[in-house]
This record gives C-alpha cells, structure tokens and sequence, in this order.
C-alpha cells in the first residue's frame, strides 16, 4: 500500500479544544480512508498522554515545541515561534514526506507560513480561502472569507478563477457561474474596488453573472460568490450568527405554545437534519486556494466531524490536484485580462 | 386639532409595487395615529385613479410629473429629474409645511436630496442609515446600511454616536453598549479603516465594547453595530437571505418526514410569530440619521405594514426629537475625540 498512501499532516494544537477533536477526527477518517496516513504534530505531552493513540501504523507523530495560540498577531508568532506545530508540519511537505496540510489554528499564521514555505501558484498574487455554503440548490463556494482583508482588483479578479475551478473539479459544475458580491444588482454599484473588478470580469472568460447581493448567496442561483476577504468573514460569521438566533427563537416559540411534548418530538428530526445541513463541520474546512499544495483551514469552533471532513477534503484536493490546475488555467486567464486591458 | 397634528410626506412611487402598499399604509397608520397628517406626493394619474382615497382631510395629494426610478444612478437621476416625488416632497418639509419624510425609493437618490434640501445637522459629515434586526434579547442597532459605501475613520466615529444617541432615545437604552464590526474581536483584526477607528472609539466617553463579529449581532450583547454602507449592506442582506434558505430547508425537511399534516399544523403559529419576530416590515424602514428632519427609508420591497411603520416611526422621531438631540450631542463627543487626538 505504501506507494499509493495519500500522507497528510494535522496539526495536534489547532483548535479551540485540541487535541481532542483533532485525535477523535483521525480515528474516524483512517476508518473511511484506508490508504490515508497521518502525520500529527504538536508538543510531546499530547504524545505521552495519548500513547496508545498512536500505536497505528498509519500515524507517525511528530514533535513540535511550540504553539500559536488563535489571538496572537500572526506575523510576530512566525518570527518568535520557529518551532510551532504550523511550521513543522508545513515543513513536513516541503520535505516532500507529506501530501497535504490540516489546521484548525490561527488562520493568519497558516496563510503566511504556506506561502512562506510551500510558496504560491505562478500566476497568483494572494492566496484565497474559500468556503462552501449550503443553498437551497445545492453549495455555494464564498472566496475569500478571511484570508486578505484588503484587495486590489487584481486579487479579485484571481479569486474568481480560483473559485470558478474549484467548483468545476470539485462540485462537478461544469462552467460556473461567477457572481461579485456587492449591495446592488447594477453594475455601477458598490465601492470602487467593486467597480472594477466588475469591469475585468465582465470581459474575461469565466461564466460571469454580474454583481449579486447578499440575499442570493443562498439561493443557489450562482456557483462562486467573489468578495474581498474583509466582507467575506463577515458575511460567513453573519451568517452563523443568523442561523443560530433563528434556532433559538424558533425553539423559544415552540416551547412557549405547545402544551404537549408531541410537537417537539415531530420536528426533532427536521431540526436535526437541517442542523447537518448547515452545519459548517460537514464541510471540512475551507481550502487555501493558490498555495502549491493542498491546504485546509477548519474552524477554530472545529469538532471531531470537522477535523475528519478537513482530512478527507485534504486527500480529495490531493488527488484531483487542484493546486496544479490552478496553476494551469490561472495564466491563461490572466492572459486574456490582461489582452483585453491593453486594448481598451 | 390643526396645530398639534405632525406632518409627514409620504413618497407615493417608492416601492416595488407603488403606490398600493403606500396606500394601504396611509389608510392604516391614520387608523391608529389621529394626529397624523400625511401629504402623499406622485403622479396625478395616481390620484386619478384613487380619487377617492383622497377624500380625507388628513391627507393631501402633492402632484410631482417625474418618478426616479430603483435603478437609476442617483446623481445622474437628482440633476436630469428636477420634479421627480422625492424631490418635491423633501422641498415641503424645507418650506416648513411638513416634519418628516418617508420614501421606500431610490436609496441614493433620497440621501442626495435630503442632504441638499434639509441639511445636515452640524457636527456630522456624513448620514447614515441605520436599521434594528431582532436579537435573541431584543433588537441591535446597525449603522451605516449602505448609504456611505466608502468611509473614512472620522465617518464611522460619527456612526458610532449617531447610533449610541438613537438607541437611548428610541429603545430606551442607557450607555448602550457599541461595538465595531470587524473579523475577530481583537484589537489588531481587520483593515487599515478598523484599526483606527478602534483607537478612536477606545478614548471616546461612547460605552465601547470593542470589536464584534458578525455572530455577535443576533445575540444582543451589544447594542449598536457600526460599520461602513457596504459592509453593512452586505450583512443585512445575507441576513434575509439565511433567513429564507434556512425556512425553505426547514419547510421542505417537515414535509419530506412527516406522513400527517399534526406537526405542520402545530408550528404553524410558531413560524407565524416567528417570521414576525424577524421581518423587516415590522421595524418600519431605516432613519437616515445626521439630517435635520426625520428621514425614513422603507425597504424597495416593503408591504402596507412596512409602509404603516414607516410613518409611525417617522412620526416618533419627530415627537422625540431625534435630529436635534443628535445635533446637541454629537458636538461635545467630537470634541472630547479631538482633544484626545491633540494630546496623542
């Protein structure tokens, strides 16, 4: 099987309760992937204390002395912390001993040690995160949500390709269509970035549909929604925000009106299979799209369901090599962009 | 009863679906307001056709030839449309005939005119608009909602207290807490923008609280929510659109489970008390706040309810005063933040 084994790295300290949800995610994605092999690092303690843990030939575990906690301002982490679980198993694929990188840690230090260490895609100026939310149709991709809090059109303009192939190679839409997220349908709408942005995509080659707003990001009338990373975060945590007061009040008006249990118990199950719906660990994180090799940022909120869909999704970008596709297509692209600048 | 009546103008071609939620609106908010009078300003093919509606004596038809459309670029519109239903209806509260304005039109439109008709209260550069969303405690302030799609520090500083001031006056909040809208709660997060008016906020006499997430603004942990237009925007809007998808979902789950309609049947007031909990219409449009009359802008979409609102708010917030109360306060707050900067 060694040959074939798709080896990736996790990181032990990444999120808010590591490294329970992280040690129980493994367990549970070596059960579904049989030649998927681990490589875990974080300090020694978690080591000694999980000794039995490790006794599986599928897992090494790799020792890292220190730990970036998710408060700390990424760029002085890196420089202070030279032995953090990020870097070491970052290192790990720039040895070529791994495949692919897992974290639920700080989101910043992730993103410049990658770039850092595993460098970017020709073609690409920033790399982008990029996540799934479920629509009423199906998924829609959401890029960046977090990664580049300011952008100049060019990154933008980026992330719509990376975005558009990312969902053609994994959600299997075939010619995607590309929506800029702005607060009106029109396209002299929104700030300048916007303005800008709108006019290169509109005479690129993506499938682009205009400007949408926010109310469409749900609907499942476009595939790839594009947005500065600033307003992404926001409207990915609105949206968590939303969806939990709504199940509050919901249970709230429940609970206040029905005399009888009988209710509740009927739409349990409804609850429970839209909670799954929605419920960001079943999507395994979100790709940092742009970096040479495959690299998933879950939730810091992640539980053991996230951390194993994160490593799952890991294999997957693996195998259907996005990184090299992005790096193929992107320049040709921007090529065209470019063409089309020059004449007008 | 003449002298005590309030005076609002009513924009009848602002919604979607003009002039018959305006209508139904008026024939409501008169219903419960015996001291509203509302000068209801169109088309006169509108009063044509509704001549009898007219036959009230708390009503009065303002004949205006031109309509500024949703889609129209607003300084393109305002110099080309010079008797268009906003303008007109802006010019009789400027002649003293009138005390407050509400349109569900041409958001830029009604925020050019209002500056250049009313004025801005001194003190403020910039107005914003401002809107409630329910909370799981009871109702958040956000501003600006799109208004001011670019903004710099001393813009959302002002926000900030134009909020805090609203908050206590209209919901009865004491020192409410503000916080800003930024991607992580602490002080290092965001962009270039955030970053400074952190610092600002920090040193003002404002109940700062500090950064918020967008998961933070449906808990009712703070009470007023500031960020720029388009942010803002953007969040409202993602709002609405969670908030339809996740009742879709949750429809088409209790329908696919259940083989009796018992269930339906027992959520439905549920659901029906809920979607009053959360629908725009019941808050009654948006104040434009920093100009010297109450301005109010309902939803494109709004319903009769959203329009009764509309006025019944405006109403309120010529009864309590707002615009000069902003005035009043608004001075001593950029003050004490000017000093502050002075001796930094």
């Amino acid at each position: 099987m060694g040959e074939k084994q798709v080896k990736i790295v996790l990181d032990l300290m990444g999120s808010d309760n590591f490294p329970i949800p992280e040690l129980e995610g493994v367990r549970s994605a070596l059960k579904e992937e049989k030649d998927l092999f681990v490589y875990l690092v974080g300090k020694r303690e978690i080591y000694e204390k999980y000794r039995d843990f490790f006794k599986n030939d599928q897992i090494e575990f790799v020792e890292a002395e220190e730990h970036i906690t998710m408060n700390e301002s990424p760029i002085a982490a890196i420089r202070k912390k030279k032995k953090s679980s990020i870097r070491i198993g970052l290192s790990l694929i720039k040895k070529g001993k791994a495949h692919g990188f897992v974290s639920a840690g700080n989101t910043g230090a992730i993103m410049a040690l990658s770039k850092l260490l595993l460098g970017i895609v020709e073609g690409v100026d920033r790399p982008a995160l990029a996540t799934a939310v479920p629509s009423i149709k199906g998924s829609t991709i959401i890029l960046d949500v977090g990664a580049n809090v300011e952008c100049k059109p060019i990154h933008l303009e980026q992330f719509a390709i990376m975005g558009s192939i990312y969902s053609e190679i994994i959600f299997g839409i075939s010619n995607p269509r590309v929506g800029l997220l702005n607060i009106g349908e029109e396209e002299i709408k929104g700030n300048d970035l916007m303005k800008d942005v709108h006019k290169a995509l509109s005479v690129s080659s993506l499938n682009f549909v205009g400007n949408v707003e926010g109310k469409d990001v749900y609907t499942g009338d476009v595939d790839v929604v594009v947005c500065d990373g600033f307003t992404g975060n926001v409207a990915l945590k609105i949206s968590e925000g939303v969806i939990s007061a709504l199940m509050y009040l919901l249970k709230k008006e429940i609970n206040s009106h029905f005399t009888t249990k009988i209710g509740a118990l009927l739409i349990r199950k409804a609850f429970k299979n839209l909670k799954k719906d929605i419920d960001y660990s079943e999507y395994g994180g979100a790709p940092l799209l742009g970096i040479k090799y495959p690299v998933i940022i879950c939730h810091g909120r992640s539980n053991d369901n996230a951390i194993k869909n994160g490593l799952k999704f890991c294999k997957l970008l693996y195998e259907r090599e996005i990184p090299m596709k992005i790096e193929n297509k992107i320049k040709e692209f921007m090529n065209k962009i470019e063409s089309v600048k020059e004449l007008s």
